[in-house]
């Protein structure tokens, strides 16, 4: 339809698989330990002195959340697991000859070396093949704890060029549109959103209008909107109910059953359920007009200001700071939307 | 304890079982059928030309909820059941002794003879022994429809003096108190809302301070929180995300896992889970600080204004006019509490 | 109807409120304290030498099941909570008027002095007024574990003359039938089950057909199905599924979403949900005809012959040995039932 | 490690994409979708005059399973989606090089031409790349009905070779293993079932050893276990809990909480959850025994004969009668194994 914006995937010569971590820095590592451990119950692999490897009961990886102790809070970086050691030479030609910063990690735990990229719209990526792995707790019932998080499912970031940004991961890194948001005045423009992905569910990368780059918030995927209810119990009995942000409830978009938590250094996680599986990659992708109360909450119930307003900062790869932010180039209406 | 306000239940020489149905004042009897029946699976058992017999599917009774075409949206009325046809003529006495208004119901379809008062508060209440029986479809899961709706619970209203209406309905009739809101000052007085049972769950009716006489809401049992959650699904699907009013979401008070939607007419009502089973007569009270914000929304979430401020007229027994309301005599906080 | 056998329960001048704790024999204190504790999640509330006492999430008393060191696994007694310390003396009158064994318990943990009967089938029960209240954990959702057990919902045990025996608890106890099973021959014979309540739900206690008096399994109420598959995936992961001996499945009889596991010791119990609420004095049991398939099983699932043919010894109520069993008066057909 | 037998996938020039359709055929066309549609809640998208085209709420495409009316019951082919129409043709050229059987089949109802192939275990197969798109029904819970199935998961089939036709969909169609049934005397013989897949999820297809080439069930997709139960439920409402043939219970193989169902043709239909994804290409397949009793059923449970014994016979592409079946090349221990 010519009126549809033009969401196609490229075809690169690597392939990225899925998104396969975050790093989340903490001013309290023990602090950070009790919310997410003791109360909502992700394992524990590792630790070091500065980081916590956490992973949840489905993860055959060593780790799909990681927490590292920092003098502020915000976003290390974010990983996306590749098929093979050699695409991530293929993936460094890519961003050299665009002229990004690029890094190799080499020697942190639970896997092998990590190009660390700044995309386009200044994220900070790391790409990895060689994941360490850790037992499998699917059948462990006897393990399971808090709210059976089971495992990492996508990142949900803010760009100012929403257009641009998706443009880079479809057609450079060959991500597939499954939902995306537009203001329906124009095909090319007017990108408010769009849900990427490279495993076949909804997303593992959401780009959203806003002041950036920063990450709003991570997801992980719990097996059905019971855990998402036990959640909001378990944050309430701890004493914790101001640190439920938004939900429970629903979204429009991937039909998404979700409540958004704020751990005690204010990063933001989603637990997430119900969403559908994409296994087709002509898979015609969902468009929800920007002016759409469905969208964002099924329910009709409106979001909190401050989850339309806050994000994490984000560490430039070089470390030590974060990278500076830019307005988003859609400005008339509310700058976030979901 | 001598802080605690003087909550104890009568022993008087009638027995009130339960909260037996209540009737709502519909505009467009059609329209609240789609509503009730095809949308959220309540079972049709009789409908005569003005009036419409529902019941849950846990329910014997011919009825828990009666739809009745009239002028105006409001409550006709809300029944208890009791143990006897001589209870009804004991209950006659008692409010014919108080001066208050009471008259029999005749010839109402599904049940015998019905005693009809005004209560001290001006509620509209029907006492009844005889109601006919329904086919009982617990097990009939093939039948099963919407949100699975189980039967009546209970009755939430508005009266403008708590105590001096708790009073009555635990001296004169009998009723325990399960839970209470007191703002603390004093033990006698500051009583701000109060859930009183006679069956062996949290409550057959709750009382809050507010412009009364009024019914706040008709609280119905489902099995389980999924069930409230499908019901808030079939309401957006249905295009009616609007009426979802607030939830859902856990009450600290009662536990209850809820969600409250207005019918076509503005009627309220809960869908209403995780409550718990009273089997003690000496159960102490849960005591709710006013002030305490797990009290209403254990997980946080704010009630609309609409919740707090708007509630259902109510008939007068002789028909035909709606009582007149009073303010309520605590005014120095928010008027409805939960 | 003229077919049916007398049901009624009498009105004795004591008050039985409902079951409220059974206790169990064990050979191993600590083995059995893994299951019930660390994999089932009961709460322990107290222990002393040789005894571990429990609880459930929704229980505000002291001890729901007690656990005690012995030479060999059985039941030492069940127990009821009546609503008045006078209630216990009128007890043991009506006991002792029967030329039936009586005792008086003192210094139980947690509870005051309690009166231990042998009953005409040869149960060894207790009845006490005073208990200790505990914390009420059904909001400390942070501590929730295993399979969520909420409370003592009833026992089950299995007597010589179940029409004898169901007499006894409904004419000189009170206790009402909510659904029985008969052979359908004769209406004041063949009588092979009957669900007594004195709360309102389904039951307090059954009496089967079968060898007795024994202890068929106690039956503990969680909150939803989920509950019931956690727990066996709880025990599969263990190591225990040969310990989950039925179900899941559900009962016909009483609605009941069920499974059963057998203990270290091999005593039984049933986790138990999806039941329903008796509120009215005059309700008309539930029949069941013995051949039919549903009673037992509403999906067809066969039980296995040990449900049938085993059940716990129970203590006489001088303690250290076991009381005398006879067969059962009905012997035609399969000597257990449900 | 040495001792595991060979699973890797090819990488052949065309692009299967998962399961699309299965067709069964049934005697009676109206009592099967009295079964399918009315009770179960699967949706019609259309009918010819012998054939009954269905999906599910998750489903995009015209139909996930279609009825046919034929003399006698049995399955008339499964079908793949692949990515291009040119795909078509390379899989016509793969198959007669292989001397195997093909035809197209063309203007059957929501779709375009499609390659009808009988595979080296005699199974009819079908590849289809044009699919007409029905209604998206995901977020229309009004109409979700009975066990609310989401979308066709897979194919389950027994073959007389497991090692030659896992041989032939891992290496000439790329099919990847997620999980396999070995014996464990030696790493290249004794695969007593394998399961595979194209879509991100645990299987598209499964193969087992049996008498083949046989249809031993169709599995489709729910959201959770409490839509297992209500097909139970439904079924045992609807007087057919003969035909709840195993489970609800849950598989040690593939974590699968299931039950399988009988149609009134006899046919078998598996409902299916729990489930995870698999998002790796290099996913170590999990291998379980042949003799660990938690593989099939990880609560213990045994199955029925009939599961193990019976299955449906499938058409060749030349319609109008059965393939001919041969026994299994494993036949020392129980012939079907899950």
């Amino acid at each position: 339809m010519s009126r549809e914006p033009d969401l196609a995937a490229g075809h690169p010569p690597f392939t990225v698989l899925r998104a396969a971590h975050i790093e989340f820095l903490v001013t309290d590592l023990e602090r950070a330990r009790a919310f997410y451990v003791d109360l909502l119950g992700f394992v524990e692999t590792e630790r070091d002195g500065d980081r916590l490897y956490l992973r949840g009961y489905e993860e055959r990886d060593h780790h799909g959340l990681v927490l590292r102790r920092a003098p502020a809070a915000g976003v290390g970086h974010l990983a996306f697991r590749v098929a093979s050691e050699h695409d991530l030479d293929l993936l460094e030609r890519l961003y050299r000859t665009h002229g990004l910063p690029t890094r190799w990690a080499r020697g942190e735990a639970g896997q092998g070396r990590a190009l660390r990229v700044q995309d386009p719209a200044g994220l900070p990526v790391e790409f990895v093949y060689e994941i360490a792995q850790a037992e499998w707790l699917l059948q462990r019932f006897d393990r399971y704890r808090g709210a059976f998080v089971m495992r990492l499912d996508h990142f949900n970031c803010q760009v100012p060029d929403v257009a641009a940004a998706s443009r880079w991961y479809r057609q450079e890194l060959g991500f597939a549109c499954s939902e995306y948001i537009t203001d329906g005045a124009d095909a090319s423009s007017g990108l408010w959103g769009v849900w990427l992905h490279r495993k076949q569910t909804v997303h593992d990368i959401a780009l959203m209008n806003g002041v950036g780059p920063r990450v709003h918030h991570a997801g992980f995927w719990v097996q059905d909107p019971a855990s998402v209810l036990r959640a909001c119990d378990l944050m309430a009995a701890a004493h914790l109910a101001d640190r439920i942000e938004r939900g429970p409830g629903r979204h429009g978009l991937a039909n998404a059953f979700f409540v958004y938590l704020r751990d005690p250094d204010n990063n933001r996680i989603e637990l997430y359920t119900n969403d559908y599986l994409i296994a087709d990659p002509d898979w015609r992708p969902v468009r929800w007009a920007l002016d759409d109360p469905r969208r964002g909450t099924f329910w009709g119930h409106p979001a909190p200001a401050s989850w339309y307003g806050e994000a994490s900062p984000v560490e430039t790869i070089d470390g030590g700071q974060f990278a500076e932010t830019r307005p988003p180039v859609l400005r008339d209406r509310p700058s976030v939307t979901r």
